[in-house]
Parts: C-alpha cells; structure tokens; sequence
C-alpha cells in the first residue's frame, strides 16, 4: 500500500507546477487503517508546506501515517520546521520518498522525528519523487538554472525556411506541450533574433495563470518597443541579456525606465555558464530555451543544457540554405557527433518527440 | 467469424513475401462448421495458387467455405483457372476479400462461381487484402515498379558527415526492419556514389534466402569491379543503369561479359519515370530506393515515389557541410515544403521510423 498512497502524493505534488519555483514540488497524503483522511501540496511559492497543508486539512492526525515526497524541513525557513507539526500531531509513522537534497540538512528531518518516537521509511517511490524535483534538486546544488531545450524541426532538421518562415512547423498537440513547458520552467530564452523574426509573445496561453520570465539574449542590444515583448511588458518579467560592451545607455535607460525591462549585463570575460548564474540570482531556477538556431547551438557547445525535447513534424524542406536548429560543429565521423542521451520517444499524432536528458528521469511535465 | 478466418488467409498470404513477385500474395482457408480443414498461400512465382495448395491440403472439400483473400482467377494462365477447381471440389461457399484489380477480368471469377450454384461474399477485410498487395496493385496497372524509399538519418536529417562517414547512424533494430524491407521489395536502387562510398553487398542478410536485384543508377559508369555488387555476382542479380551518352563500350562488354553485370540504358531525352518504366519491363514490380541523396532527391523531386521510411536515430552532426537526405528544393514558406502524408510512427528502441505513404495503406513489412 506504500506505493500506492505515495504516487497519490506524488500526484498532488504535480498541482503546484508552475507555482512554487523555486521551491520544490512537494505532495501529501494522510492515512489512518488504510483509508485516506486528508490530501495536500505546496501550493505557491513561500506558502506552507505540503506537510502542513495535508495535517491542517485532516479531521484527525493522532495514531495516523504521513506520506510525503520529499524529508520534512527541520529548520525554521519562511515557515516553521515541519518536523514540530508531525510531531506536535502525534502521527505515528511518516513514508518518505526521498532525502532533502541539501547535504547540510539532508537527514536531519528524518533524524528529528526518529528521536520524538515516529517510525520512518524512507525510500519509496524515491525515482518518481527525485524526478519530480530533477529542477530543484540541480539549482538548490549550484544556483544555475536547470536549462531545458525545445525545438520544432522539420525531418530534415530545420526550424525555418530561408525566407525565415517558421510558422507551423508542428501540430497543435506538438505545440500544446510546449506551453505545459512554459507552464513548467521559471523562465524562457530566446535570442534577439528569433524576437526579430517572430515577434513571439513567450506567454502561456493556455495552461495556468503564470506566465513565465521572458528572457533575451540580445547581445548587441538590437531589439526594440517595436516588439511585444518589449512593450508588452505589464508584468515586469522581460529580461534583456546584454554586454555590457559599447553599451547603448540611452537605449538602455529608455527600455529601462518606460517599459520596465530589467537588464543582466555581461562582461567579454564571462561565458554562457556565468550569464546562467545570473539568471540563477533572480531565483529563476529553470529555463525553457526556445532559440533560435545561434542560441541553441551555443547551449550545445558550451555542454550546458540538462535536457530538451526536439519535436519532428513530418514535412521537408530539402534546402542548404533554410536554417538548420543546430550548427557550428565539423565532425568527421558519425561518432564523433552529439548522440543524446536517455530517449524518451513522445507521440504527437504524427509528429514525434525526441525528449533527452542528460541525467537518467523524466521531468514530470 | 468471417474476419476471424479472412485475418488466418491474410496471414497466410504473407508467408509469400519475397518470392512471389511480381505475383500478388494469396492466401486462402478451407473451413467446414467453424473448424478449419486447411490453410495454405501462393508459395512462389509461377506456383500453384493459394486456393489450388489449400484445396490439396484438404481432406474434403464438398460443402466447405473456402477464404481467399483474393478474387480466384478465370483464365488460363501459368496454371490452369482457379474457379474451375473450387467448382469441382464442390465448395459451398466462397468468401473473398478483395476483387482482381486488372478491370478486364475483375468480376469474373466471382461470376463463374455463382454460376456454377456457389454463393460468393465479397469484401471481408478488404482494406487489409488491399494494403497486401499495394505493390501487385500498382505494378499491374501500370507496370512501373512500386518505389519505397528508405533512409537513415539523424536528427539534423543528415546521412553522413562531410567526410562521408556514415556507420552507423540507426540501431540494430532500425536496421533489422531494412532487412525485412530488402526481403519484400524485388529491387534495391542506388546511385553510384554510394557504391563507391560504402561498397554495399545490398543483400538481404538475416530475412529469408533470396536477394533482390540490385540496381546501380550510374549515369557516367564510373563505378568498376573494384566494387563487391560488380565483383561480387554469382546470382546474376546486378544491374546497372546508364545513360547511352558517351558509353565507355569496352567497360560496358568487359563489365557485362567478365561479371555478368545486366545493363539499363537510357537516352538524354528520357527521364527518371522512363527509366522505372525500363526497370519494370524486367518483372521487376518493386524498389527500394536506398539512397544516397542525389538519388532520393530526384525520387521527391519528379514525385515518383509511392511510399517511404524515414529512420531517425538521437544523434546530431550540426554541421553545414555534412550530408543532406534532401536537397536541390528552395521553398519561403514552411507550406511550400513537401509534406508526408499518411504517417505511421515506428519506434525502434530510441530510434523512430517515420513511414508514409501517397495513397492510404501500410506495406504488410
């Protein structure tokens, strides 16, 4: 029954997806003589805790079980320590997926409520719940943003015509999983290019309330209030990634001051890795890069994406000069390519998704 | 029941696949009260009939419902006419899948049979009797080869890096299904560049015990028996296609008296469809076009092609100069591009095959 009640908490974790970055994704499940008494989750961003959420919605906690996807914080943060309300609920025996990631406190929760007399089991369903968490579990380490890569392409691995038409390359249930994406990740990269281009909204439209952080790679500073990113921007979540070379400070200040854009600049010394600690700095914890073709294939050279998907549409353009969604390597034989790694194949009636990960598991998207 | 018993004769038809061309695959089952009394299939070209075989494998025949899974033929051909056999087995009833498709005789078979007092059902799983013999189907209407077009690439729709490396892009189980199409197909076409980049045996290694014809597209006969498909051919089974401009004549006797190599000309004012035309005129009924991307290209852009897989294994060359399976077309707008049509998705382990077809239908591979 451990299994069973755990991916019910597993579940309620999944609800606040695109709300508690960047906390992790944490559900609950209360259990007394194998029936359910109460469910809970964290349901935004510095709001209690699924533990607390699951015990305050019971009608009883004593003698009762605890499920719970991720170890019980210990210590006082935002909110006081879960611990004190397990053990102030008199539960009896608490089922943990797995460990707080943190090794300073990993245990510890555990340790705690050990000592007040509670049985623990730690462990199932701990794939499924580190899944869950795969973005917390990589920014709580080194504060750079799990980065994440999608691209439409058509068999022949292009995302635009030479012309720089791009619209459609998928189908809409292709297109419908990227704005689950959107709903999922904290921000959204882009290059000034594909702004250029496109003039794309970066909103989700149709899931949740939220929309992500907009964030462009605009290394010149060549966009402008022309485009909808930059002067649609009432909720302040447009961010410019600029060097901070030959700056246009009229521009800058202009953008700044009537539009409320907010600026990460970069010196010539610093990499792509030292703009993501940047972005790691305004608690964006992930990443959803959506292109184009120079952004992408940066991320690829630099080795510093943890995933993506690539979506297929069966269409060709069998043109040299249409615009590929990756370029600037010069392998001489097949292996010496980029092979991706752990596949997971995605069904879009017939388009197909390529998802891949650096590391073994499944975002929960 | 009587697409339980059409679905066993379809099967049975399959067992054909490979050495019944250009023949098309039969199946029959001879039933009496629901029990089945015998099955069998057209065996090989110029063989006796599916019905003739089922008919022979039967203890008795009087009162039985015979399943064919294609209309019994009426007229003297290799063998003698299938209707006059069912006819004296006393058959009761005969259920048929799927009419002759030559418009002079369709209908007939099915007229002696009625009146010869037996009562005739037309159109049990008559789709999938069809998609059985889409190949037979096109090749006696127009006695141009049905023409599938495989291809291995990776996600950036390349077949080879710049230096022409190319081993391996797909997996094992990818290749295993090229196998099965070597198996079905009577001719694998390619140009001569491949040859000479990856001297292939174009034998079917693992499926059955014959191989197809191997047909060298080579304009300028600059491929020699340097290469294993001229060295190499003791079943008689290469052809070489050229054109008759400029024809190095000594290559061409010493090719064909020392290696037994069959040519294919063809003139300045003849294109690709003429040359399939010349291909089909040897009871060649089916090709598959292996590639490299001159050759596929030509097949896209003449639209010569009746169906396709294209195999896509998780690895990128992201380079520019590596090789394309498409090329030669220039389109602005994504809908200018070719789209596939009649997609079904194969997945091999992480490596998907994009199948597609002009006309509804899958091959039976």
């Amino acid at each position: 029954m451990h299994n069973y009640f755990m991916e019910i908490a597993i579940n309620e974790a999944k609800k606040g997806i695109g709300a508690v970055n960047p906390n992790p994704l944490v559900g609950a499940v209360l259990v007394k003589d194998n029936e359910i008494l109460a469910t809970g989750y964290h349901e935004f961003y510095g709001g209690p805790h699924a533990e607390v959420n699951t015990i305050n919605n019971s009608p009883i906690t004593e003698g009762c079980t605890l499920y719970v996807t991720l170890e019980p914080c210990s210590h006082h943060g935002k909110t006081p320590p879960c611990t004190e309300l397990i053990i102030k609920s008199k539960i009896k025996k608490c089922v943990i997926a797995t460990l707080d990631p943190n090794p300073l406190v990993s245990g510890r929760g555990i340790k705690q409520l050990q000592e007040a007399g509670i049985e623990v089991i730690v462990g199932i369903l701990e794939k499924e719940a580190r899944d869950l968490n795969k973005v917390f579990f990589k920014y709580i380490e080194n504060k750079i943003p799990y980065t994440f890569i999608k691209v439409g392409i058509t068999l022949d691995g292009k995302i635009a015509t030479k012309a720089f038409s791009s619209q459609w390359i998928t189908n809409s249930l292709a297109r419908t999983k990227v704005e689950n994406y959107r709903n999922f990740f904290s921000g959204i990269l882009v290059g000034a290019n594909t702004v250029i281009q496109d003039n794309p909204s970066l909103r989700c439209k149709t899931v949740g309330n939220r929309n992500p952080y907009r964030l462009i790679l605009d290394k010149d500073l060549i966009i402008s209030e022309k485009y909808s990113i930059i002067s649609n921007n009432t909720d302040q979540k447009t961010f410019i990634i600029t060097s901070d070379k030959n700056i246009n400070l009229e521009k800058f200040q202009f953008l700044r001051d009537k539009f409320a854009i907010k600026f990460i600049t970069f010196s010539e010394s610093e990499n792509l890795k030292d703009i993501l600690k940047k972005i790691g700095s305004y608690n964006i914890d992930s990443i959803l890069v959506e292109g184009g073709s120079s952004v992408i294939s940066s991320f690829f050279k630099e080795n510093l994406y943890d995933g993506g998907e690539i979506m297929i549409a069966p269409k060709i353009l069998g043109d040299n000069l249409a615009i590929p969604f990756l370029s600037g390597f010069s392998p001489l034989l097949i292996d010496e390519g980029i092979t991706l790694e752990n596949i997971k194949i995605n069904l879009y009636d017939n388009n197909v998704g390529f998802e891949f990960y650096k590391e073994d598991g499944c975002l929960p998207v």
